[in-house]
C-alpha cells in the first residue's frame, strides 16, 4: 500500500520518479559516513526515508516541495551520496529528492571560459565532457568520480588542485536554487564583479538547508599545456611546512602541495621513483589487508593493537616528510615556478626527488574513496578528519589533534590545500573494530578529543568535508560569534525548518547531534 | 538648545564626540557623488544630519544604536565619506557614526602575513604602517588617501593592482559589526577554510545597511621584491582586450592591467616614454583648465560642446588603444610573466612601448581624486561609470554604454580590474554644465541611459563604486532574481529599517531613488 505521501507524490511526478520500494530505500539510508556504514556492516539497522524522488526539472521541484509541505515531510536534498560526515542522514518521515537526474550541461563557451550545468551531474562526467575541448573545472577531489557538481557546491569543497583553482565556490559566477517555499533564488551573474551582497555565498556550503540547488554558471580553465611534478624530502615537518608559507608568500601558485608526515610519508614510499608504486596513505593498509588471512592480518592487527608505540616512534622514522608539488599552465611559467620553489625548498632543508613521488600519487589520485568497507572487513576502522589554520597555529594545530588522538588510534597526517594564509591538515586514523557499541564509543571519543582539540588552538573543525551530522556540534562552538544572526537568517530561508533539519545549525537546539555521542 | 538625541548622546558619549553645530555638520551633508557637489556648488542647499558622533569603542557604538533606537533616529555609518554614488546622504533625522576614532592597527603578524586593524583608518596611513614592516594589504584604490579600510569593507572595494591581490574581500579571515540591535556579530576566524556559510560575505557590500563594521582580519602580503611595467599599443580596443583575456587563461596575474580607448589613450600620453608626463585621464583637461582664462577655456569649451563630433572620431584616432601593465613579486616569477605577456601582446598585434607609460600611470596612479572641483569651476561636469562583464559581454557593453551616454557627453573609457572571466569598464564623462536643473538632468539622463544599456546586455551596474542612491533603482532591476529572499534578510539583519536606509534595497520602495531621476 503506498503512503499519501506518495501518493501524493505520483499525482506530480511522471512514472518511475518516485520510490519507496524496500531496495531504493535502502540506498539511501547513508551517506559514506563511516559510522553509518559500520553501523550497517554490525547488523544494526539505520533507519529508512519516507520516500525517494528524482526530478528533472524546476518545476517538478517546486511541485514536490509543496506536497511535502503539505504532508509536513522534512526534505534531504540528495547528490551522489558521497559525503563522509552523515550530511544526508534520513529518518523515516524524510522525502529524499535526488538531484542526479537534474544532469544535463546547459552550455560550454570555451571561447569565453564559462559553464553552465544542472548540478545533479557527476563530477567525472563533467570532466570528461569539458576535456574534450580542452578545459576544465580545475575541480578535481579525490571523490570525483562518485560526487557531484551540487554536492561539491553545498559543501564548499576543495579539490586536491586547489591552490592553483581555488575552491570550488572561487569560481563561482551565479547560482540557482529552489528555496523550501518553492520561490526560485536567482542569484545575478557575475556576482565578482557586482557591488553589494555576493549572493551565492548564501548557498554555498549549506549541505541542503538552504533550498535545493538547480543550476550553477561557472568560471572554466584551460587544459594546462604542462604538468610537472616535484617530490621534496626534509628532515622534518617543520621544515616543510615553512617551505609551504615560503612559497605561498611569493605569490606562486602550485596545482597540488601535499606534505606527508613521517609515518603517511613511509606509507607513500618517500624517495620512491617507481611510479608504479601505490602511493596512496591507505595502499600500505591494502597490501597488509590483501594477503589471504595469514601474516598480513597478523602484522596488521599487531600495528593496530601497539598504536601507543607507532605514534610515538613515528616522528623519527628515517623517511622524513616528503612533500609533493605539482605545477600546471604555460611551460615557461610552469618551469619558473619550479625552479624558484626547488630555490625556497633548497633554503628550508629539501632535497629534490625528481619527479616520481608526484607522478605516483598523481596516477592514484582518485583511489582512497573507496578503501573503507575492506578495512572494516578486516576488523578495523578508518576515518579523517580534515582541519585548518592560519600560518601561525598550524604546527600547534597538527600537534594537539596528533597528541589528542593518538591515545585511540594510530595517526597519519598529511599537509594540503595550501592557502596565502594557512593551509589544511588530512588526518587519518586508524584503530581496531571490536563490538558495535564499544567501536562507536571510540570512534566519536577520537572525534570530540580531535576536534575540541582544533577548536582550542583556533583551528577549524573541518575543511572541505562538510559539518553534516558528525560535526554540527563543533560547529556550534565554532561559530559562536554568528549564532544570533546565523539563526535569524535560517530563520529567512527556512521558516518551516523543512531542509534537512539533521545538519540545520540551530543554536536552540545545541543538543541536536548530541545523541550521537 | 541642543535637540534630545544630541542631550542623550552627550549623557553616553566623552565630551567632544557629539556634534550638531554648523561647520561640522556641514562637513557631513554630502561624500563625494559628483551631483551633490554640483548642488553645493550651485547654491542650493542640500540637507543636514542631525548630529555627527564620533565613537572609539564598541560599547559606544552599542549605547550610540539604542539612543538611536530611543529617538527613532536613521544611522549613516561613515568613513572617510570619499564614495562618489551617494552612499551616505543623510536627512534631518540621521545620526552620522563616524568610524574614524576607531583606526588602531591592532596587530601586525609579518611572519604570517595576518592584519587585525579598526576599519576607521585611512588607507594611506594603514598601508604606510605597513610598507615599515615590508608588508601590503595589496589595496590601492586611487582614493586611498580618502578612504578608510571600513569603506573599502563596506563597498567590496577594488585597488588598481586588484588583479594579482584581488578585492578587498577576497583578503578576509574574519570581520567583526555592531548590528543594529547593538548585538556583536563576530565571525569566526578564518572564513576561507570553514564549512557551512562564509559569514563576512553577510557584512562586504552592505554600505552601511548591515551594521556597522569595528574590525577587520585581513591576510598581507610582503612588499613586491620586483615592481615592473609595460606599455603596448594597439590598433584598437579589440586586440588589446584579446591579449588580456588570453593572459588571464594562462593564470598569469599581473599586478594592474589597464586598457586605454583611444581618446583615452591620447589624454594619458600613449607611446611617451617621458615619466614626468602626467598621465592621468584628466590631466587633459586640467592642462586645459590650468591657463588663466583665455586660450585654455576656449579650447575646453569647443572641445566639450562638440563631443558627438569628437565622440565620433576617437575610434578613429591614430593614438590607438593603450595597454599598461605591471607585474609584482620575484624578480624570476616577473621576468617570465612579463615575456608570456609580451609574446602574447605581440600575437594580437601589440607593439611593446618599453616601461614608460606604465611607470608614468604609477607615479600619478592616486592623483585622480581630487579633480572634480576645478573642473566644475570651469564650466563643466565629470564623472565616471564603472561597470563589468564577463569577456562574452565585454566588448557589447562597452558599444553600448558608450553609445548610450556618447550623445549628452563626451566619454572616454578604459579597461581594468581584469578576472579570468572578465572584467571592468571605466568610462569618465564630461559635459558642459549650465544651470542647475538642466545640468542635473542631463547627468541623470547620462546615468539612466548608460546603466539600463548595460543591463541590457549583461552587465553590471557597477564594479567597484559601490550602489548609493545613484544606483539604487539599477541594482534593484539587477537583482529581481534575488530580490524575495535579499528583503527577508534584511528583515532578520534590521527590522526597524534603522541602517542607512536612504541606500537599503527593498523591493516595497523600489521607487525610492526615483526622487533624484
Amino acid at each position: 500500500m503506498p503512503s499519501p505521501l506518495t501518493k501524493a507524490l505520483n499525482r506530480i511526478l511522471p512514472r518511475g520518479r518516485v520510490s519507496e520500494i524496500q531496495p531504493d530505500l535502502d540506498a539511501y539510508r547513508r551517506d559514506l559516513w563511516p559510522l553509518l556504514l559500520f553501523q550497517e556492516r554490525s547488523g544494526r539497522p539505520l533507519e529508512y526515508p519516507a520516500a525517494v524522488v528524482w526530478p528533472d526539472s524546476v518545476e517538478q521541484i517546486q511541485a514536490i516541495l509543496q506536497v511535502a509541505r503539505t504532508h509536513n515531510a522534512p526534505i534531504i536534498p540528495y547528490g551522489a551520496g558521497s559525503g563522509v560526515t552523515g550530511g544526508t542522514v534520513p529518518n523515516s518521515q524524510s522525502l529524499i529528492v535526488d538531484t542526479k537526474r537534474l544532469n544535463r550541461i546547459l552550455k560550454i563557451d570555451a571561447e569565453h571560459l564559462q559553464l553552465e550545468a544542472q548540478v545533479g551531474i557527476l563530477g567525472e562526467i563533467l570532466e570528461r565532457r569539458l576535456a574534450h575541448q580542452n578545459l576544465t573545472l580545475g575541480h578535481s577531489p579525490s571523490s570525483i568520480n562518485c560526487s557531484t557538481l551540487g554536492g561539491w557546491l553545498a559543501t564548499r569543497s576543495a579539490g586536491q588542485l586547489s591552490t592553483r583553482y581555488g575552491k570550488i565556490e572561487d569560481n563561482i559566477l551565479s547560482l540557482r536554487a529552489i528555496l523550501a517555499d518553492g520561490s526560485i533564488f536567482d542569484t545575478t551573474q557575475i556576482q565578482e564583479f557586482l557591488p553589494g551582497l555576493d549572493a551565492p555565498s548564501l548557498l554555498v556550503g549549506s549541505e541542503g538547508t538552504a533550498g535545493i540547488l538547480v543550476d550553477a554558471h561557472l568560471r572554466l580553465f584551460p587544459t594546462p599545456a604542462t604538468r610537472s611534478f616535484r617530490g621534496i624530502s626534509y628532515p622534518n615537518i617543520s621544515s616543510g611546512l615553512e617551505s609551504i608559507r615560503q612559497i605561498m608568500a611569493t605569490g606562486i601558485r602550485p596545482a597540488a602541495v601535499r606534505l606527508y608526515d613521517p609515518i603517511d610519508t613511509l606509507f607513500v614510499g618517500s624517495g620512491k621513483t617507481d611510479s608504479s608504486k601505490d602511493n596512496s596513505s591507505h595502499s600500505f593498509l591494502k597490501e597488509m589487508l590483501s594477503g589471504s588471512g595469514g601474516l598480513g592480518r597478523w602484522v596488521f592487527r599487531r600495528f593496530l593493537q601497539n598504536h601507543t608505540l607507532v605514534n610515538r616512534l613515528s616522528p623519527f622514522l628515517p623517511s622524513g616528510a616528503l612533500l609533493i608539488l605539482s605545477f600546471e599552465g604555460e611551460p615557461e611559467q610552469v618551469n619558473a615556478e619550479m625552479e624558484d620553489c626547488l630555490d625556497i625548498a633548497r633554503r628550508c632543508g629539501g632535497k629534490d626527488l625528481g619527479d616520481g613521488p608526484g607522478r605516483a600519487w598523481w596516477e592514484k589520485r582518485h583511489a582512497v574513496s573507496y578503501k573503507q568497507s575492506p578495512v572494516i572487513d578486516r576488523g578495523a576502522f578508518v576515518d579523517t578528519m580534515e582541519v585548518a589554520a592560519t600560518w601561525d597555529k598550524l604546527e600547534r594545530l597538527h600537534r594537539h589533534v596528533r597528541r589528542a588522538i593518538s591515545k585511540e588510534a594510530i595517526v597519519l597526517a598529511h599537509f594540503s590545500h595550501a592557502y596565502a594564509s594557512g593551509c589544511a591538515i588530512y588526518f587519518t586514523f586508524i584503530f581496531p573494530a571490536c563490538g558495535f557499541e564499544t567501536t562507536r564509543k571510540r570512534y566519536l571519543r577520537i572525534w570530540d578529543r580531535g576536534l575540541r582539540a582544533a577548536l582550542q588552538v583556533g583551528g577549524t573543525i573541518s575543511h572541505h568535508h562538510g559539518v553534516g551530522m558528525l560535526k554540527k556540534k563543533y560547529a556550534l562552538q565554532e561559530r559562536t560569534g554568528e549564532l544570533n544572526l546565523l539563526s535569524r537568517l535560517t530563520e529567512a530561508f527556512d521558516p518551516d525548518r523543512r531542509m534537512n533539519p539533521a545538519r540545520r545549525l540551530d543554536p536552540t537546539s545545541r543538543n541536536d547531534s548530541s545523541s550521537w555521542l
